[in-house]
């Protein structure tokens, strides 16, 4: 099927796989590589959209599976699509709901038809299938919509992973069959564990099928972080240069460039918009937790380095104070902040590609953050990478 | 002392006792009537300041109690006041801490000197004064601030109630005495329960002490709203025409417009956000119940006969999903239609003083709500009249 998206190589790094380039969807354009912030139930927690414009987000993440149980992807379809409901005129990516039945729900029963879960809502019980995924993706009516996967657990052995992957395939070529709108993009997810050689095979069955773009699932879900950039890299170099590649569930500033660098254009995480909630906020100086006392007499701003519309107005202390004490407006603020300092670093990764000055831009980030990336994975896909 | 707020009386309803008029504080001017939103905490539940200014607020509340005890007045003082430290340029009022110690903190022990109260947050000891109110108040910087008042309970007995008012009235004294600040006006707080005669010294008292402004106290605490209004008429005619008059914790729809008929300029109440963030929301065709099965796919606005932000861009379907959900835009979108509502009546309410149609004005509104106001007092002052 020829679909209305394009998405358009425009420099490729030339010490790194970094490249930039930009998607044109049928809302916009968004260059990439991008961050999406996650709208897991039909908005970005704390925000509202003219925020998202403002901060420069030209894409944002639904979740197929929440909009399914609520409000329901038939209201959606008669409110007019979910970029009308939710007042959204950019660009939408929904995933197709696969990741949050196998984390999030009361998983029943998977067979080769589909799987049976309960609803963490109501309890109440539902079956979703590759046809069904696309036909709640449909109604949603988002640019880019995502294959129904089966996302193995970590860890997971071989032979499961091996199934798995298999199982994926036949379910990708279910999708692709049933979905007929060209204005909804249709990317294929990349499975297969820890294991490089599943890996390959997974990237294989899914670029013979010709997707207009791919994703790689299945990693930041518990794994040690180096083998989560090893698979990466062991991902993507079966991957077609000319297509998009979307790592799902990533997001924290210093993985976004580790990320970039191995060629990924798009990503999405809750972690910004999650750990802004609870007090914690991105900075230029690594992350600093807001509520701790020794900011309470603190009259700067969050990030001396920001120039957001948080850091230009407000105080540490204001901000402390209103997250001790449970204020709405204190988690508007550190979110408004944590989306904007992953844009900015977005937008810094796009500039400092097209000039080729992105391994500088990446040593000279990664040292003023002060991280080696050592840690291991957090696991920020954790809890059904909704929120 | 010579304040610098001013007070000027613009127009007087021919058929009530409804005025217009304008309060200049060093924050800017005030039109009056005029509802206060509350920010108890430093922070207009859910608002932003661009939010706030965007409806038209011109004015909002602080409450002494909360701020003294998070995050504590020193440090508001340090930030440069309740001003900067929140980011609002325009005028703020803060009220004496009175109201929360008699109706929030676990009360000890009343005396001659003061009042002696347990932290409803940590359960510290403190000590309030009518000495310590101000100096609290002072380190707020608000542009008007209140005297601390004993409020009496409802029901109240009448020997009760008239040791109240006096020690009210050396209480004012007390706080005149010690506030030294030309740039915040002190207004005196009328009280005197349901019983006129002492409506009538605690009004004659406190005018003999000579305040740029007088609220009135101790209503909207319980009783019936005939009574309310009966006791608000019996105090007004005792207060200064050219002197601003505030009626506390008063706010709904029908409220204010009966009471702007009776001749109060300036009102406050946490009602329109504490109902907003329970899906309640005021319409021109009376209250909303959001989270009704009803709403589910009704793809209207809130209220179509307004042209606010959220009714512009938001349907009932969407927001009913979003308060069910418990999404924060859910709570910000009502919240920010019923200020919008308020501040759009009191529009209509000055408008209509200033072209002598205000009697026209307020019979029509009421039709259309379809309120007879015949409904008990909800007790909107209670709980602290703070959120």
């Amino acid at each position: 099927m020829e679909y209305e998206m394009e998405f358009r190589l425009k420099k490729r790094d030339e010490n790194t796989g970094a490249r930039a380039g930009e998607l044109q969807t049928p809302h916009g354009l968004v260059q990439t590589p991008v961050f999406m912030p996650v709208g897991t139930q039909g908005t970005v927690k704390g925000m509202s959209p003219e925020e998202l414009k403002e901060i420069g987000a030209e894409i944002i993440l639904g979740n197929t599976y929440h909009l399914y149980l609520r409000p329901g992807h038939e209201i959606i379809r008669e409110a007019g699509g979910l970029h009308r409901f939710m007042h959204w005129d950019r660009s939408i990516l929904t995933d197709s709901g696969g990741f949050q039945v196998f984390s999030l729900a009361d998983l029943r029963e998977i067979s080769e038809e589909g799987v049976t879960f309960k609803s963490h809502i109501d309890g109440s019980f539902h079956f979703l299938s590759p046809e069904k995924s696309i036909e709640i993706q449909n109604a949603l009516g988002a640019d880019i919509i995502m294959a129904f996967d089966e996302c193995a657990p970590y860890p997971c052995d071989y032979e499961y992973a091996k199934r798995s992957v298999e199982l994926t395939a036949r379910w990708a070529r279910r999708c692709r069959a049933r979905h007929q709108r060209r204005d909804q993009a249709l990317f294929g997810i990349v499975q297969g564990g820890v294991y490089p050689d599943l890996r390959q095979k997974s990237a294989v069955d899914l670029v013979d099928l010709d997707f207009p773009g791919y994703a790689i699932g299945g990693l930041s879900v518990g794994e040690p972080k180096h083998l989560m950039f090893e698979i990466l890299e062991a991902t993507i170099k079966h991957l077609p240069e000319s297509k998009p590649r979307y790592l799902m569930g990533v997001g924290s500033p210093e993985d976004l460039i580790y990320g970039a660098a191995l060629g990924v254009d798009m990503f999405d995480c809750v972690l910004p918009t999650r750990i802004a909630r609870h007090g914690s906020v991105f900075t230029h100086r690594g992350r600093l937790i807001i509520r701790d006392s020794q900011y309470m007499r603190d009259f700067g701003p969050l990030d001396p380095d920001c120039d957001c519309y948080v850091c230009r107005n407000y105080s540490r202390a204001y901000i402390r104070h209103l997250i001790k004490a449970k204020e709405i407006l204190g988690l508007r603020l550190t979110t408004y902040h944590n989306l904007y300092f992953l844009a900015e670093l977005m937008r810094g990764i796009r500039r400092s590609i097209m000039e080729g000055s992105f391994r500088d831009f990446k040593q000279e980030f990664l040292a003023s953050c002060g991280t080696d990336n050592n840690e291991d994975n957090e696991g920020d896909n954790e809890g059904g990478a909704c929120e």
